[in-house]
């Protein structure tokens, strides 16, 4: 068009249209939507059969179509076009092409407005199912590398300095922990997903008597959107599927670190399968934790693409804009890379072997039984600041000496406590500073096998929703 | 002065370095969790002495000395000192000043590990509270303006452009829905919030027998952590108050983007009065919506905020690190704009007026009963992709000639289709197209007063937890 | 096939997991960096050669295999093979296929760590010319659009309220120096791009006597990195790619959301072309600048990006992590983005047509010339303060009256400051306003086209680096 | 009271809300700009004074005024007002109560918007010559401890595992060039930075016959902004200076990382003085990182206030929108936490020895030099790959075997490839691995003392800006 040529000369070859067409297209990526909008195109299909404005030939025409169409997705057999901008009228497109002018009835009483945001719905409850099972997974295997290593004596840590000694069981079952708030969280946000937008058209509702809870019903939501405008400008759904899958992603990088430090010759705290590992292409000895590193990275990406989506919505006035086609690459690349990093962390945690006579000697690095022996003086009835204050001295003598704490004398400990007597020794232990902390949630071996029992528990009786 | 030592001062030979303590104190913003810290002593002193480590005489006078503290800061007589680093160091010390070496008793099996995530879930248990009833009264003015002015019909937007007349009621509930799902998720966090690490000390658990269900249930909690490394590590309850307060500013941002829209010169839409707006140094006739603007520019504190508490915990191995200490600083100020912004929100949307008759003409530019004419066409039997189609060409008619659809003649109208007649123009003015949707959800004044009372129905039976 | 083992499969005795190698597998997307890295080959060949480590027929014999291998990928020959990892065992293996185990040659004192690190810096370099040439186009059609409506008065907003008069084309010159101090940043990014990498080998150097200089110079970097380690671990270069990327996305989406306000309905400041907009599918008369809606929603993405890569970034310890894959996906979506939302932005600035009649009654709304009221009272005498509250009181006057300012009487206006006369209506003008404002860089006609005179020449001597 | 007055007070009728104020003041922050302020007043004085819109005397009277203030402002004794909303209308007011009402002349030809702006401006280029000059204190630090110890070898890492040992001094080196490209982008940015923004006033410009060439030299700016609506909406600056403080924050993280992996028990390579750790209040034996945990944890916070910004920028229309006012929090928490922590940061690494036998003994764990055997191949002439190979299984051989390369008798070493000899002793040494990585910016020693050398020069030539 000559109005669009333009002063800067000849320099796009494109045509303008061309250009736009190709930015402002989506179907490349809202394919991935295809199944979901069939789905919600049969259920609109009943919905307008009920209020009259299908026969129930033309109904059953327009669904044979749609199925048929679904049977050519399913088998690669579908060809998008870019054209046709998007995968909605791709779908309708095709339909128009198989059964002819009735297709064009399908789109009655329905805008894109109210259809995108009921597959995308429908998309993220499917997500949603998956990463609860993949999350259940991933609890499972911790808590059978829990079960299996119940000896196993490790150093725990802050600062990344030995504090104390704890069980390694102990240690996985905090991820347990960790992954059960998450799958938490997921559950509640289905309790929005499942809120149908269908029905409420471009943005105002529709003059035709559709059935709004027969479409829910149809499409397995619990009830439909309350208000109209709110129901197409609305992505809470969206962010909350980013956000509990950054917290995931966080919880992962958490594990991965560790995993990590552990495998570095320094810590050698555990082995993992050369399957999970990767070499080097100039260093052969290299068995790097490539896997653990990557999901740590994938952090980032998850990270930002929560970033991205809060920034798409900031300040959007009602109700439709075309901003919101930026909701679903986000969406996609944080559910593939979530459900990836939750098989690869179970393949991980399943194949991660400790090394328990190292975790065993490491425990006992660093002083790591001075708060049992702070505790052992408040027994005797010194308060706690003061005790406190007894063992620092009695650990700064000591690591002068160049001894571990049991290798002083009675004499030697004495110098610093009266109160101290022969039955401290059994306060020195990292056995024995284990087994005493048995409040509830402590690491001591029974509270410890508790937790497991009542984490398979939960698993055996949770259902997926 | 040896009164002014660090706990931890028995072992280390060095004076810490000015800079270090001013880099590593954390009083100057901790301190806000005073209170939440004493209620936190006064449970622990309840399990000290179940488990028989303190006689009820110590118990009391230390209950006694922390509830004299309680007053002092309460009444703003409290003096925080920051070489004693942090809120939990200078309660200790009060204390200590009052009441004398038994104080030194009161951290016995605690660790400030365990502390401060107890003051900090106990006060974002209480923020959280506030939020909830904050956000119960701007939902309560909403719906009172949605009532108030229930003739008022405005433009639609998609796209910024005008699409179909709506109620601005239909448009304010909009909003409604989206601060209540706002509410939903702050009370499913609390149920996370509501689980109490006390009792984890350090991170292994301790070895004296202090009952941690007391304690939970003293402190109001649902029920203790289940793993003591966890309990000392996670700040995802944090992350969910951030995300959570997050969504809320970016539903007050597109509400206010509105308000700024609508306070134009240009839109005209609404009045807004004059306390809520500010005027320019320079330009005396200006009336700005700057309470609108700073709650919009607001947005970007939380979501930084977020950002930041995401960014300290990727990839922190367990359990407790220093870096934790950027927990508190984010929080605090997100708390306090969230606060504040819906404060000013509830003002707003309560003082704004519409000007129903620009809303009204405004309605009627550009062909916003266009669709009800392709409606129209459906019901006379014509697919909608066609009827699409023929209204398209109406519309470009109409527009070229610059009049409103219903200024056509019958006999222009039927020159696009035979199947128009003269009932035609029922569909073409902006009440009927707004009295038509009447499916649930729409904006039919029928709907949107039965909105309006299922609203009020659930604003009352709603107890704030 | 032994043929396909991985480079560093001597060691490993367990087969790898399928799992992992789609998990860690980059070559479905640094197969971008394809050309880039045979241009990396062939400058080390080089230096290989010299270093006498290939006789001259091997590096000739490497050298066309490299530049046949070119060939296949510049004609979408090549097929990239997901189970050789990367882009660079694709185009070793490819060569090995091509001319036998010379192949093994090539890898002599080169690592994948300084190869990738080399190929992404060699693209980005690209990337950024690109970046800084469309830029230049943007920057040129503003200039262009600003000269051909010099006559084009607007009101100029504070607050989306009306301040005072300005020249649509001082507005549109905001914009050039905004996009020109983009360019600037770009242009200075490039200096630290330019630094090769090559040479650093896995981290420590080589004990090869590889030229690094002459590298260095074949590849047109200015100069080696000067620390090995520095050199594989660093990718500032990439953060400061996307944060300048994200810098040139806020100020597109600034000038979009003008653009979203100017083809309002209610504004109606300007005209866009049919081919830069869509329309609806169930409105027929929209037309909606979806164009600019999506160029403003992609600065989500981009602002991601950026948090991405700093998210993987934190907290690595030196020097090379398999984190740092994730460097690449964000780098090239955002360079795609940006491009593409230049190239669009330069086809709507140069479509877009402001409608001056409606402007310059706009200009008049809203007592736009009450600073100049005051200001006129200044020039008589009166302390600017006193002078902006009688001005102030006339406007609330004028307001209350339904008039303009000029359409007061001069007696009126006495009332109010006896040091108004009659020689004050040339100062209420929209007019006289504009240009009066003869300031540097000030809105008057002689200093917007002086401006533009500025700016046509400092694009005329600008050379792309 | 009247004096207390909002500046834009004539018009309104109603009273400003508490609330309204509170949200809306600035001057709890702002007033950090009082210096910058008044230097800016003091310039816009002479300016008004060459315009002959002041005498002589009344110049001089508003400058002493404006200094009297100024010394206040110094010496603590001047008391900002919430009341008076922000720091220019404070010291406005000061002036007024002050010298009386010649201080209104003072706002002629300006406004808050370009005030501000300048302020901004002003502020920051005094925090970036602040920052400029602490990264040089960490460069030289960097470099003296490097020179300190060159006969350090330790194990470079990559993956966290062993690769090839290099230099100590190298691995610090490193690190200066990181910080050497943050003062370069600092420094760019600066020219951005000395761009004065005054005589834009409220946005177009001022009718009076302003100089702005003198303001900005005045002011010790370069030159006046091109475009008055650009310099009053223009916060690119802003973001330049977080960003760049974030890639600092990054850098210190990754150093801090290493700082914190390296005083563990596991990895104990460093020794940090006691006064830069601290303790634990339960755990007597702890030495903690705290200041290095403090350092990484902050880069949340950069990076957060960096996406805060951005966040607000985005979508905003021109010019000056209220939002605006949420720029200055974010930037004076980032200066404050980046000149922090790169004092702290300088005293760590200043403090920090390294345990020359422990990392010593190290580098010769993990089979580090069998890039050198594999290099000795090749010396041989085998082709790299196949060398690789070779290399591989020795390594896996040893390594069953339990011994180091250097522990394999010739024979053993023979069997595996029949080209090596004797002389492949000398290759599996550490320090033969290091002194052979004689390329430019490799880790041999005397390239090291290099690079020292160079950069001892650069530093001295280096002037602060």
């Amino acid at each position: 068009m000559a109005e669009l040529r333009k002063p800067w000369g000849g320099r796009f070859r494109e045509a303008t249209d061309r250009l736009v067409e190709e930015f402002t297209e989506s179907v490349s990526f809202d394919r991935r939507l295809a199944l979901h909008d069939i789905r919600g195109s049969l259920a609109h299909v009943k919905a307008l059969q009920k209020a009259g404005l299908l026969t129930e030939e033309e109904a059953q025409r327009l669904s044979e179509g749609l199925k048929a169409i679904e049977r050519e997705i399913r088998e690669g057999r579908f060809k998008f076009r870019m054209e046709l901008e998007d995968v909605h009228m791709n779908i309708e497109r095709a339909l128009f092409e198989r059964i002819g002018p009735l297709a064009g009835k399908l789109h009655t009483g329905r805008s894109r407005n109210d259809q995108v945001a009921t597959d995308f719905k429908l998309y993220l409850i499917d997500e949603t199912r998956d990463i609860l099972s993949l999350l259940k997974d991933l609890r499972q295997v911790l808590v059978a590398k829990a079960e299996a290593h119940l000896d196993v004596i490790m150093p725990g840590f802050t600062h990344l300095q030995h504090a104390q000694p704890v069980l390694f069981s102990h240690h996985l079952m905090a991820y347990y922990e960790m992954f059960t708030r998450d799958a938490e969280r997921f559950r509640e946000a289905l309790k929005r997903l499942r809120i149908s937008p269908l029905g409420s058209a471009a943005l105002a509702g529709t003059p035709y008597p559709l059935d709004r809870e027969l479409t829910a019903q149809e499409l397995d939501f619990e009830k439909p959107a309350a208000n109209s405008l709110d129901a197409v400008s609305d992505r809470d759904y969206a962010l909350e599927f980013l956000f509990n899958s950054a917290i995931v992603m966080m919880h992962l990088s958490r594990l991965c670190e560790e995993v990590i430090l552990w495998m570095s010759p320094e810590f050698g705290f555990i082995d993992l399968p050369d399957a999970l590992c990767t070499g080097s292409s100039i260093m052969p000895q290299k068995k790097n934790p490539d896997v653990a590193e990557l999901i740590r990275g994938k952090t980032g990406r998850v990270y930002g693409h929560l970033m991205a989506l809060l920034t798409v919505l900031k300040g959007l006035p009602l109700t439709y804009n075309r901003d919101l086609q930026e909701d679903k690459e986000p969406v996609f690349d944080t559910a593939d890379t979530v459900k990836r990093s939750l098989k690869l962390a179970t393949l991980m945690v399943s194949g991660l072997k400790p090394r328990a006579a190292r975790l065993r000697a490491a425990a006992e690095e660093g002083y790591t039984t001075a708060t049992d022996l702070a505790d052992y003086l408040v027994m005797k009835g010194i308060p706690f600041r003061e005790a406190h204050e007894i063992t620092g001295k009695i650990v700064a003598y000591a690591e002068e000496k160049g001894v571990k704490l049991w290798e002083l004398s009675l004499e030697e400990l004495r110098r610093f406590s009266e109160s101290i007597e022969a039955d401290v020794y059994e306060w020195l232990t990292v056995e024995g500073s284990v087994a005493r902390r048995r409040t509830l949630g402590g690491t001591a071996p029974e509270r410890v096998r508790e937790a497991i029992a009542s984490a398979r528990r939960q698993l055996e009786s949770e259902n997926l929703p």
